[in-house]
């Protein structure tokens, strides 16, 4: 592999910044894992031992790359980081899926990919125009959860729908038809897609006639909630129930 | 008053950048406005004209100001700000708190914040060290919602408990000694305070012997929860009660 680029979209491999992301990925995806880079800096701390040896087990190469980490994550103290190659999975059609349509913000996809996984949501699709799944904001702030989901980016909704026609859809809108807890109190199928809209413009008007649009019964002294946040109440309900 | 810094801790004005933060403040606190900021990029929108026409009304001066937005938001598309007083209130002891307990990042606070607000927590305290509530990123993050908001800030927890003995605390703590919707099955008292520790190390240990300490039941499979979200879960949940 030639010298580390600065993170391209074009490039077939990413990079996982952070002790934690970069252990997560050597744990989860150790197929994925090409190198990994460590801080003059780390020397000596616990975290760069435990990479280390894991990385010795799983032949993966180790190299000091102090410019590099600054270069990739954009910080100073950034201590160590993973290079791993991009991957793409079908999702899996028996189970939930939480869907993303234009999503802009790298930090809102990574949060959202974190709290998916942490309420047991291992399949995530991402709708066009959106950010990169890939972004090292986005591998940072979901910490290094995406190595244990499937993530699929589509170019339409169609083409979702198309691959997954026995989901029930549940879009979250502003004006959703029925509140969440309406929602929750009647019956829920096994396989189910929460769809949630970009930051600023929410999901086009079109989809109030698809599946069961969704409201989340915040009050009128707010515009809207962030989200990652209306993202996480639709996941921490739906797989309470 | 004098030529506009970077915003500052020690300065007795804050910032609320952003077309929606700044309207914000002049509708909720047109006590605090001091003077409107727009970029001459913002001339001709809808967002400059409704600003300037209630600054008017509130005798609060408008001016362009394309250097200092940049220099106070740090970007370079950052069409219009509110320069405010900063305040302080005491909160209301006959209401429902959300307490932070040393947060570090600005984000995170100021969703919390937005958060809160929808869904009618309306009093939030954060205890030293912790972030500056009045940093810019904190107002932006927050959508400007602070300006409907009482905010106290502490310099420690026992200080907030002198202040409010009557409020049933609810620290949430990966080893709480009860789950969420445990709690929620049983009794909840009219005042009461939901506690949130530091994004990296949680609450102190001391906090499991403060009234009920919580958990969100997530899995294994994930370090833990953002700090926003597990907020958010939470403020949700006790205000559907």
């Amino acid at each position: 592999m030639p010298s580390l680029s600065p993170y391209r979209s074009d490039l077939d491999y990413a990079y996982a910044p952070g002790m934690f992301p970069a252990m997560e990925c050597l744990l989860h995806r150790p197929d994925l894992a090409r190198r990994v880079l460590l801080h003059t800096k780390s020397a000596g701390t616990e975290g760069a031992a435990r990479l280390t040896e894991l990385a010795a087990k799983l032949h993966v190469r180790v190299e000091e790359a102090d410019r590099a980490l600054a270069r990739i994550s954009g910080k100073e103290n950034c201590f160590a980081a993973a290079v791993f190659e991009k991957f793409d999975d079908p999702l899996n059609d028996a189970r939930p899926h939480v869907v993303l349509h234009n999503p802009s913000d790298c930090g809102n996809v990574g949060t959202i990919l974190r709290t998916s996984l942490g309420f047991g949501v291992e399949d995530v699709a991402l709708i066009r125009p959106c950010v990169d799944v890939f972004d090292p904001r986005v591998v940072r702030a979901s910490m290094g959860s995406m190595f244990q989901l499937r993530i699929h980016t589509y170019n339409t909704f169609e083409e979702y729908e198309a691959d997954h026609p026995g989901h029930m859809l549940y879009p979250f809108m502003l004006d959703g038809s029925k509140s969440l807890p309406e929602v929750l109190a009647g019956d829920i199928p096994e396989r189910w897609t929460l769809v949630f809209g970009n930051e600023g413009s929410g999901l086009p008007a079109a989809f109030s006639k698809k599946g069961q649009p969704v409201r989340i019964p915040s009050n009128e002294r707010i515009d809207s909630l962030n989200l990652s946040i209306a993202a996480a109440i639709g996941v921490y309900e739906f797989t309470r129930k």
